[in-house]
């Protein structure tokens, strides 16, 4: 029987996807078992249960399994970096059931240093959904570790890392910032925020976070409005930011790769700034493993499926 | 009997220094008393207590103690302001004494806006220390929420708040960057993150914070230098900012005002920037109490101090 089991394996979650011969998605899995959350058992009871009843395929795993705090700690590879270069670099580790499941590595850009684990294999699996953006464009998948990324030549060529969701997290949780009020979801409060960061300048936004309370203090802004305005402001910067520095170009496609709401927030952000961006590409992960597992040897491509002996 | 009991109290601390008739501090008294950390029997106990065998002078005090969470809220005054204005503008309380407590009132900078509480009189505390600066200078005033603060022909004309120390604390302590590993005093390491702040260019350092983890999975930077680079990126880009936009220029002299072993680290920041600052002016806030008691006709100025009655 020809197919897959591929696992896109975080921080905070586990999904699993079974593949067919012809590479399409015969049923999706998910848990809660992140890296950090793991059942009883570990990394081998978590593989076992979400396979249950799955045939004996390949598995390949991407995302912070491979970590150092992972199931095991593979090398990351260096840019530029494609398809083929990943796929010739899988790692492998035996699981407790006598059989192997791959590795992807991570990617290391290093005029940083910067790295990557998990959104290389969406940024692949991105390039196979739109070809079209092959040639030269920037991707963004925004997160708790936000990554800004350019492709040329379907190459991963440069990276960068903004901590824009750790970073409101820790504001509204634990900062002079957060409220009680919990966030709602406030377009205008939102926009404001996006349009303070972009119009920081070169100085940036990190000296506006104060803005947040000096607002609320002199009753321009709701208290309930402040998680929306920071979110705005720390998401604009992403944009202020990768236009400073030619991360992003203007002639340059951008593409966000990730869920839909978090990306509805990154497309207005980016309207403030002139950019209308497209719809997201979701599901990027599943694709990505495909795609490497097969430039990996470990499933036929589809297009030269055999039967299965 | 003339002089004064001044009072610089904050969010983590109380200070009480009693002037003689003459502006000389007599006594000084310090508790950990900020107005979140009362004793039993609040404010009022608070000032009996450090008050306690000090003769019945006239009271004024600065800081948080005139915030909304304060002792009585105090409304901003706003800038451009000089120590005349300030001293008009006192407002005062009664307490359960019987006597009053005079409360310097903060600054709004409408163009952020921005607000202060206590710097005010730390920055008009300087000007009467070192009157060569009142023409015009810029003045660093280190803390959980650091303040730069432009002052022309004795008037602080605009400042701005970062919000750097609070961030460092939350990274350290509430993010993928705190380590077990705990702050050495690391030079290299501090300077490491202070040149690259200054060299993020336009996009600035918030897309550098990562790299203080970057690097340490690179095994470039020893996890127990983390927090000395992550001190040197938030004090490095104050710099960067304040000279992208003007708010410090390299033909404005730059004063700090503050605690010795932070503002050393300032020093070593700007010394990256090409600038080299002279030491730190402390105890401010004391001079300026007496400065706007003065002004505010709680006391005789010095020079034209008259016998006990």
């Amino acid at each position: 029987m020809n197919g897959l089991v591929a696992l896109d394996w975080g921080t905070s979650s586990l999904r699993a996807f079974r593949f067919d011969g012809a590479g399409r998605i015969v049923e999706t899995r998910a848990r809660a078992w992140g890296i950090r959350q793991l059942p009883e058992g570990g990394f081998d009871a978590a593989l076992a249960e979400i396979t249950a009843g799955w045939p004996a395929l390949p598995r390949l795993a991407c995302g912070m399994v491979g970590s150092r705090g992972g199931w095991r700690e593979m090398p990351y590879l260096d840019l530029p970096a494609d398809t083929a270069q990943l796929g010739r670099a899988l790692g492998r580790l035996r699981a407790a059931d006598g059989r192997d499941v791959h590795l992807v590595p991570g990617l290391r850009d290093p005029r940083g240093p910067d790295v990557m684990r998990g959104e290389e294999t969406q940024l692949l699996g991105a390039l196979a959904l739109r070809p079209a953006l092959a040639a030269a464009s920037c991707f963004i998948l925004p997160g708790t570790h936000s990554k800004w990324a350019t492709v040329r030549d379907g190459t991963v060529t440069g990276f960068r890392t903004l901590m824009t969701g750790e970073l409101y997290a820790l504001l509204q949780r634990h900062s002079i910032l957060g409220g009680e009020a919990p966030a709602t979801d406030d377009a205008e409060a939102f926009a404001r925020g996006a349009a303070a960061a972009r119009d920081s300048g070169a100085a940036g936004a990190l000296g506006r976070l104060f803005s947040a309370r000096a607002l609320m203090l002199d009753g321009a802004l709701a208290p309930a409005a402040v998680p929306d305005y920071l979110s705005g402001l720390l998401i604009g910067e992403e944009f202020r930011a990768a236009l400073a520095d030619g991360l992003a170009r203007r002639d340059t496609p951008l593409q966000l790769i990730g869920e839909a709401a978090l990306c509805a927030r990154y497309r207005r952000a980016a309207a403030l700034f002139g950019i209308e961006l497209p719809p997201p590409i979701e599901d990027a992960a599943a694709r990505g493993l495909w795609q490497l597992a097969a430039q990996g040897g470990l499933v036929q491509p589809a297009h030269e499926a055999t039967p299965a002996c």
